[in-house]
């Protein structure tokens, strides 16, 4: 019964989806070579050291450090080349009292050694005989067994998102796969006697398909798969059909409902025929997108959107890329680029409810300023040519120009 | 002769590649429901208007506007109801003088209305009439022919990075495909006698390849393609036919360098050889990452990046994303988030090089700090542990504890 729910704010909202959710999609192992911006499901252990031999951080001599301890410019320390620590192998030769090695950035240090002199630090003599001009400390410019990672060392959390570099780390482990969570399949279904596929040629009265492409995009930059379900007559048997056909086969359901009142009405009653608990929050406190429908059936997020594009990009921004990491079990999730900008108009509010005002960023007198792009509130327009979304807290009456606010950028 | 290059700072650095490189790569037709990040090579232009026809962005009743002039809630106006707008095709009726139709969100208008009350300014007598409480404006809530885009209109420009609502504004028109630049594809060669496939166990004094992965990251984050060329010994020839061959099959080429001095001469030798002008730049003003070389060979950007994982992706960063990103022709690439936060030590920086430090972030006292992950150079997980990089400019001393300053994220 829609009637019971009264309108929350945005925060109380998705608080509300998420405590009714299944914990996570399933998990699948793949190649850690191609889990870039894949979220972890398990966390990865060493099971060898890094580095696994003592290496070189600069090209000089191995030494021991004792030998060198006396050494400076006046009175260097003299010791014997023996030979040259080879890259990709273990030297095969010791040093021994007064004895030096060659060795490489990322070579092996001999047996014996403790340190390297930079080659900087030394005087070449002849082929066998370098001066020592400074002293070495034990440790010096070496990487020990284990200093970088330790066996059975943690490397990551469960719930990280893998970036660049950790496809890296892990691989120098040689943690090939990684065992990370499912994509999330998310169904989405566009309802509207008016609606019609994009590449058919509208008639009078008719419109193409947005929102299965917006919101197919928000889905994709959210980690997910979107799964076009087509375009529904406004008719319950067939959106209840349809719905319940497509939330079988996903982790996730998107309705972008029909903008009249009766046909919202019809999305809320197909929602809750879905399974339990159904729908949690219809209606939220922001503009646009207030008549905005949260549920969950069968631990499943189910999104009711408003038809007009949007609208349906604002509540897809604030609710469904959440819940889409959240499905991923992912707890930090990238953070899009908020930058401050100064207002080029004033902007009424009404305290009580948050603002999403689409906003163009130019650059004038060196300050970057937010100009408001105004339009009727169903042009798809607007949306395409903003930078970015200006928000007005929940709690402010509008912002004057000249002030300074948070643009969230697309 | 990498002896005659000075070192460059950064922007410099990036200018000089710049104005040496190929306009852009190849263009293709695609899907527009697949393009999203992608980047335009064509402005698409608008071919029928945006509405198609006159439409009703509320639920209500069209009207004549005149009809409404002078309601007020004390002496409403009286409208016969002649019947109801269908969604998705054209009223059969037109409206006259007196008459109302009633027409949903999304409606086409009848002709003969030229405005739209809103139901909620309406009182329903009988099912054929009702009172009409305000006066509507001519085009009061309805969507005009063109309004939101008009025929031969430029709907977004060369260059622009394809968002969630252009894929959704794009199909609005029925542009079903679009032309985008081809996603560059970049070669990675990593070099190293000590470098081995980490699918394979290392001997003493072997380490797994780290670059190719992390450096492939970067890449596909860029919008890019990361062909993995395989590991190559340090060997003049096996290098120079390696990574000729991988350039001719690639629009951009990465050699992961060899780190001893002797193995990062022979990789300028190779670039020198792969084509004109070849080694533009030798050595760039930052830390970790100075001996970086940037090149042009036969139009196609050519990176040798310095073996140490950690240099190799702050160069990777600052060299790579910019260029992938110029080479698809994007003006504006999307920006890292960059966060300001108080640093929790001192660092020490030397004026005329810019300092990357690896930092992660922590919340104390309500407030953001960043703390720098310390390690000797080349670890790779302090790359892992961090969250993000703080920037000293080049012009700075250091920084002191407590002050604020750029956080860029990974």
């Amino acid at each position: 019964m829609p009637e019971l729910f009264t309108v929350l704010p945005p925060h109380e909202a998705l608080h509300k989806l998420f405590t009714h959710l299944a914990p996570r999609v399933p998990i699948e192992m793949i190649d850690t070579a191609r889990a870039l911006n894949r979220v972890l499901a398990e966390a990865p252990i060493a099971r060898s050291p890094l580095p696994a031999f003592p290496r070189s951080t600069m090209d000089g001599y191995a030494v021991r450090a004792s030998d060198t301890f006396s050494a400076s410019e006046a009175i260097p320390a003299y010791l014997t080349v023996i030979g040259e620590s080879p890259m990709g192998s273990a030297p095969t030769r010791s040093i021994e009292r007064g004895q030096a090695l060659i060795i490489h950035t990322g070579g092996m240090l001999p047996d014996g050694a403790d340190a390297v002199v930079m080659i900087e630090r030394t005087q070449k003599i002849t082929d066998t005989e370098i001066e020592v001009m400074r002293a070495a400390a034990p440790g010096e410019n070496v990487l020990q067994v284990g200093e970088d990672v330790k066996p059975g060392d943690p490397l990551l959390p469960i719930g990280h998102l893998l970036r660049p570099q950790d496809l890296g780390g892990l691989m120098a482990l040689g943690i090939t796969q990684v065992s990370v969570a499912q994509r999330p399949r998310v169904g989405i279904l566009a309802t509207g006697d008016e609606v019609i596929d994009p590449h058919d040629e509208p008639q009078p009265g008719q419109v193409r398909d947005v929102n299965t492409y917006s919101i197919g995009g928000i889905v994709e930059r959210a980690g997910g798969i979107a799964q076009a379900g087509g375009i529904i007559r406004d008719n319950y048997e067939a959106l209840y059909e349809a719905a319940q056909d497509l939330l079988d086969r996903s982790d996730a359901l998107v309705l972008s409902a029909g903008s009249s009142v009766s046909v919202r009405d019809m999305t809320s009653d197909v929602i809750e025929k879905l399974g339990r608990p159904g729908v949690l929050v219809h209606g939220v406190s922001i503009k646009p997108g207030k008549p905005t429908i949260l549920a969950v059936c069968d631990s499943k997020p189910v999104f009711g959107l408003p038809g007009n594009p949007v609208s349906a990009m604002v509540v897809g921004d604030l609710f469904i890329t959440p819940t889409l990491w959240k499905l991923q079990g992912c707890d930090r999730p990238p953070l899009r680029q908020t930058i401050r900008a100064r207002l080029t108009h004033n902007l009424a509010s009404v305290p009580g409810r948050v603002d999403y005002i689409q906003v163009k960023l130019i650059e004038r007198d060196s300050q970057l300023w937010a100009e408001p792009v105004f339009g009727k509130s169903n042009l798809i327009y607007t949306l395409v040519k903003a930078d970015g979304m200006l928000i007005i807290p929940i709690d402010a009456n509008g912002i004057a120009a000249g002030e300074l606010a948070d643009v969230k950028l697309f």
